[in-house]
């Protein structure tokens, strides 16, 4: 039988998914991120997952493939397509291998992922996305990558949802931070307020407006969201179309800002195109 | 005789001048900014400046007139100057007055500031800028203000120090965050990168810099500080002439930003224009 376990293994949860001659017969999602694992529990935790889903090859993807997870698997340089990543994979046991990041180098600069290369080469692998596209991956850290020819040739990395949790949590703004981000007018607001520029200056509007009554803090929030989500979109989405690879959260938030920022958006199923990829690196592999 | 005592009454700080006919004849700083004072010691502790300095006029400014501090003394709308602020004292005592905020408003955006309006009509008062002049304050929240006439006509709050200390303390980048900032080659890479743009994905690059080894982590805080007063000085200082209003730690960064952003530097004595401010609106007042 041609069956596949494969992981998207991330920093704070995983997703377990059983594929069946390419197709997927079930999924799981559990909290067992590689922050609640200690490196030696891993061989335990696989020999679960068969248990479970029977004896057959595991492919792990995402960030128990760093230092901080179970092996480090490198990176792959971009521009790569899945070949580049089927011919790098970390053999890590029995029938078990995990997929490299990918990392992007020019001229001093840099940027790195690791998780997501699996869904973006997936997407296009499933006919999800055309081979030469934008693709948008929103999250804490949120990846925008430039697919050309069916491979990554680009990405940039932002971190609107970082900053989002770290004003949340511990800035001057914190109190009025506490309301629901909803995609409505005070976020609407926010983009409209991000596309004119100096963010910096205008996170500290969200405390002035607060002192002079100009804005109720039940809107700060989503106002707040909406000026980290415009600011990244305005850098990256405007005039183009984005494939979106977003969760029930993050995706009518970024579809708005992208058509607020004069993109259109094409929502991505980023379960199906992780599955896809996962599955087409597995055929190339073995 | 004609004295004055008047205290620049922060947050974290405060800083007392000895005022003498205009001339101040001494100053001492230490930490009993009013997150330190209970609303219920502030007589005491003036009473202690009194005998200590005599029994003189007091003045007060800065977050001690906050609904935080230990009375609202409120704001006086923009553009305003000295007279305006001397005819809305909040008397607090027995010849104790406190100095008002300033705020700004127009088409439902707004800005507000406190402690900071006496320094910055102050060195006007003093001669150490012109009437018509872009003044910068830098901070934990840096202020940009429009003086036109000698008034405050329009001004802008930013917080990039703030986002500084986040990141440094509470971020996915605060392991490599660790080193002293200096204005050094990495600040200036720093504010080079923070001109061309995208803020959100440059600060992630210091982590992809890391991952990659294209920079030292030693010079990460200095890159770090560099974007962020980069982004507030090149929304600001392009092609102006800056009055800057700043410490000795702060002061140098900031020059060297605003120089590379296309702009010139004049230093001003912030205690001088501090203590400027307070005497011209006392001798307003009384």
């Amino acid at each position: 039988m041609d069956r596949l376990i494969a992981v998207d293994w991330g920093t704070t949860n995983r997703r377990i998914y059983v594929i069946d001659e390419g197709v997927v017969t079930l999924t799981e999602r559990d909290a067992l991120g590689i922050l609640a694992v200690s490196p030696a529990a891993y061989p335990a935790l696989i020999e679960t997952l068969r248990t479970r889903h029977g004896d057959h090859p595991v492919l792990l993807a995402g960030m128990i493939g760093s230092n901080r997870g179970w092996r480090d698997a490198g990176y792959v340089e971009a521009p790569c397509g899945i070949p580049e990543l089927a011919g790098a994979l970390r053999a890590a046991g029995d029938r078990i291998w995990i997929v490299p990041g990918v990392s992007w180098q020019a001229n001093g600069c840099g940027d790195v992922m690791r998780g997501e290369e699996a869904q973006l080469l997936g997407a296009i692998a499933a006919g999800l996305a055309p081979a030469r596209a934008l693709l948008c991956q929103p999250g804490t850290h949120c990846k925008w990558a430039e697919m050309n020819e069916g491979q990554i040739a680009h990405f940039v990395t932002s971190m609107p949802g970082e900053l989002f949790a770290l004003l949340r949590n511990h800035s001057l703004l914190s109190a009025q931070l506490t309301g629901d981000v909803t995609e409505g007018e005070a976020f609407a607001e926010g983009v409209e307020d991000a596309r004119s520029g100096h963010l910096l200056a205008r996170l500290f509007g969200i405390r002035a407006a607060g002192v002079l009554g100009l804005r109720s803090d039940a809107d700060a929030a989503s106002y707040a969201s909406g000026l980290l989500i415009g600011a990244d979109c305005a850098a990256h989405a405007a005039g183009r179309t984005v494939h979106l690879l977003a969760d029930e959260k993050l995706g009518p938030l970024y579809a708005r800002a992208i058509e607020q920022c004069g993109g259109t958006v094409v929502m991505i199923d980023s379960h199906a195109a992780f599955a896809a990829g996962a599955n087409r690196i597995w055929e190339l592999a073995r």
